[in-house]
């Protein structure tokens, strides 16, 4: 079993399924940034920290029991580091970047990275070039990261791009985890910049259409769960409402999981069959139930 | 009064004569090294920080109080880091390296970072260009921060030189204070790797020739007080006494400070006039009594 994972809403479904069966994870790179001289995979890190059991349940980023010595620091000391970044986090941001400089793949040092961790789940990095999410705004064209957390989603959103999509190839790994594999979970991620870069890198869609292919609708009635997903497919011309979501996956999705306010939806449309259960993870229990569910359609 | 420094010795002597008079410092950069991402300049920070009031006086590197949660972190990863950075000490070479990555030069962000941290004394780089003090011993040639910090100074020195130093030349800044000052204080740093660098930038030497120029002698009898000066002065050819020292700085120094216990010393040798008195500085108090000391040649 194979999943495709953002941040936030897929990592919250990888710790119930994490006590239920074995996967690999393809993960969003496209929302990568450099910072303070250490390159950050906000998405890698998520899923890592996850199945280390070590995220921050509160904020779904960062590290359990973190602190902020040296962000404080660089603030007291007028430095805009826009991200928060604690300190066992930046370490994490650290060990990777040391590799990248040496000369390793960011595949490569994902795994190095995971197995520090004590990861034993595949996490794969989507491809190993440098894409980059940027948003077009009323305000300007900006990376991902600095419409979301600098300037706090505020922007009016008119469109999305994939900055070097055209250069990303599926990696190695990548290719033998899906080639291998029948069923692909698509976790209830943003589905324009978690998901849409992922199956945008050359060779993974391609290797979607023949699997059994369910997601998980990260749009509750007409909003997002989390984040700005709302208003990216908007941008991108989708309807925000979970058969938006199944639109967006209409090339290779088989059946998509809707939560139960969203029950007037369960049928089948054009191929995709639609199915309701509470989709809402607030606990362990929670996402445990919810894979549960999914695991049914293995 | 321009003060020429390194680390460990010369801060401590700052300490006592920030109390006391107006001075600009002219810092040694050959031990600078990138790490985990950033700049570190180990003697510019020290400087910094003890002007600042914030030195870790146990060590004389690094801030008062710091955590090392980063670079535990690291290690529990399996990643060397090593040079043990603090966590606000990590800020001070992010704050230093964000600027480097805009284009600003070593002098520009040396001056935001002391007022950042609100010191009021000039603290200059030595020069703008990248100098690195390299380290040949029986075990190979290595970077001075890979000899000191992670062999510990233990292998054999066979010779030091300054890579890059035929391309380094004294900055605007430098050339002014030099030129309006008639008194230069050459503080007890290693004379080999904290100070030769410094008098070997094109442009600084021949300044030092028309003033007053005293230094402390950092070996007492015939050990360094700290830190590797004696390996370092007799793998280049120099004897490991006050009098070596005075033979290192020969084309301009005029005063040399040496400790009581080398007040057989004490006279004239070559145009240069040797004085004696307490040099240990353990406390304060000790820092003020020496520079006070100093100040009468003024």
């Amino acid at each position: 079993m194979v999943v495709l994972s953002g941040g936030t809403g897929t990592p919250k479904l990888l710790r119930g399924l994490k006590e239920l069966t074995e996967f690999a994870v393809i993960v969003n790179t496209a929302e990568d940034i450099w910072i303070s001289g250490n390159k950050v995979c906000p998405d890698i890190d998520s899923v890592l920290y996850t199945l280390a059991g070590i995220i921050d349940e509160e904020k779904w980023w960062g590290i359990k029991g973190d602190s902020f010595r040296t962000h404080e620091m660089l603030l007291k000391l007028g430095c805009d580091e826009f991200m928060a970044i604690g300190d066992l986090d930046r370490a994490v941001h650290i060990f990777r970047s040391e590799l990248l400089r040496k000369g390793l793949t960011l595949t490569e040092a994902t795994k190095r990275l995971r197995k520090a961790l004590g990861v034993e789940q595949e996490v794969l990095p989507m491809c190993d070039e440098e894409v980059e999410t940027r948003v077009v705004t009323d305000e300007g064209d900006m990376h991902f990261q600095e419409f979301w957390v600098k300037r706090k989603g505020t922007p009016e959103v008119v469109d999305v791009y994939f900055k070097g999509i055209e250069k990303a190839k599926a990696t190695k790994d990548v290719l033998r985890v899906l080639e291998s594999c029948d069923f692909v979970l698509i976790g209830p991620s943003n589905p324009i910049t978690s998901i849409m870069p992922i199956i945008s890198v050359r060779g993974i869609k391609e290797l979607l259409i023949d699997k059994t292919v369910v997601a998980v609708s990260p749009i509750v009635g007409s909003e997002a769960v989390s984040g700005p997903a709302g208003k990216f497919m908007r941008a991108k011309g989708f309807k925000v409402s979970p058969l938006g979501v199944a639109y967006v996956y209409k090339d290779f999705l088989d059946i998509l999981v809707v939560d139960d306010v969203d029950r007037r939806l369960v049928g089948e449309y054009d191929g995709v069959k639609v199915v309701a259960t509470n989709t809402i993870m607030k606990t362990a229990e929670d996402s445990k139930r919810l894979a549960e569910f999914i695991l049914r359609f293995d």
